[in-house]
């Protein structure tokens, strides 16, 4: 039986981006039965008390030089967003209406594009809208309902259920109550799923 | 001509003690030539204003989990050290010591033993006397030297320089200008050397 692979991400993490690339075949590698969790890394933030890396000058120095690695390896492209952090909460509740309404795709792929390779602040609904569409999708129909209660609660919903099982960052993967923190653990997720 | 791999460590890490059992094959694969860096990283951890993780809550849960599953990855053996976070500053004074002594590879291995598999108070003189009479150091040599002005200095100078360079934690690689954060990226440390 496929082991079930639960991936919590936020468009706003560049971590989450350079996992994001390399998901799709590590699912076709191990069977498993991939399931996307948004969430919002800053409520994970808060709520767990961590802090983001960039608040320590160090890391924030360090940080760009780490990710290009990554991205060398992946042979991805990446373009710092100027807007970042962006206030994603409308784009991840529009990953949960893009998920009901069997979209999910073509969504997820224009999200993390536009927040990483060209450079779209996500957070004005302008902006969000006009990604959407260019996507083909009915920017329309995705917003008024990522703005219905019962969505801003799916959303707060797995941000809280991800805090309750110990997550603290994004991209957070959980095989069972496994949890893998990080683009780099994406070798143990790997493990954990043939395992 | 031999890329040089800086190494800065402290036997207070659990993932320099990891690290620490990649880097000799490291070193034999690319033929770096290896220089051992020793610092103190609560006096890093200070100066670049970073927190220890498990200050986190939930990082602090996630942490042994982690350490795990690289501990399996590696095949090392590891217990817990009661005493931690112990404070290493006569440790890596000795380090210091053992390195203009020759007599490096014998105390090294005895510290991150003691540590990281002896649940040994490195943080006690007598304790660590007699780790490193237990290595079959003369330890009343060493600890004296330790104890001079100009070993305690250098100590400071390796923090700093570390500091000064970009570190933020531990174990802090460097393949000339390039730094390196973490076990967990000694597959980069590698590629650099070999680039």
């Amino acid at each position: 039986m496929a082991r079930r692979l639960e991936y919590f991400f936020d468009y706003v993490s560049p971590y989450s981006y350079l996992a994001d690339s390399q998901v799709p075949a590590l699912v076709h590698r191990t069977g498993a039965e991939l399931v996307h969790r948004p969430f919002l890394l800053g409520g994970v933030m808060k709520a767990a008390g961590n802090s983001p890396p960039a608040t320590v000058a160090a890391k924030a120095r360090y940080m760009p030089t780490d990710i290009a690695r990554w991205l060398r390896r992946y042979g991805l492209g990446f373009e710092f967003n100027p807007h970042f952090p962006v206030n994603t909460v409308k784009a991840m509740r529009g990953a949960l209406v893009a998920l009901e309404q069997g979209v999910f795709p073509a969504y997820h792929q224009a999200m993390f594009r536009a927040m990483w390779l060209e450079k779209k602040n996500l957070g004005d609904e302008a902006v969000l809208g006009a990604v959407i569409e260019a996507a083909g999708l009915d920017a329309g129909a995705i917003l008024a309902r990522a703005g219905e209660d019962a969505v801003k609660e799916r959303l707060r919903a797995n941000t809280e259920e991800a805090v309750a099982r110990g997550a603290f960052g994004a991209p957070t993967f959980f095989v069972g109550d496994g949890m893998f923190f990080g683009n780099d653990r994406l070798d143990f997720v790997e493990e954990a799923l043939k395992g």
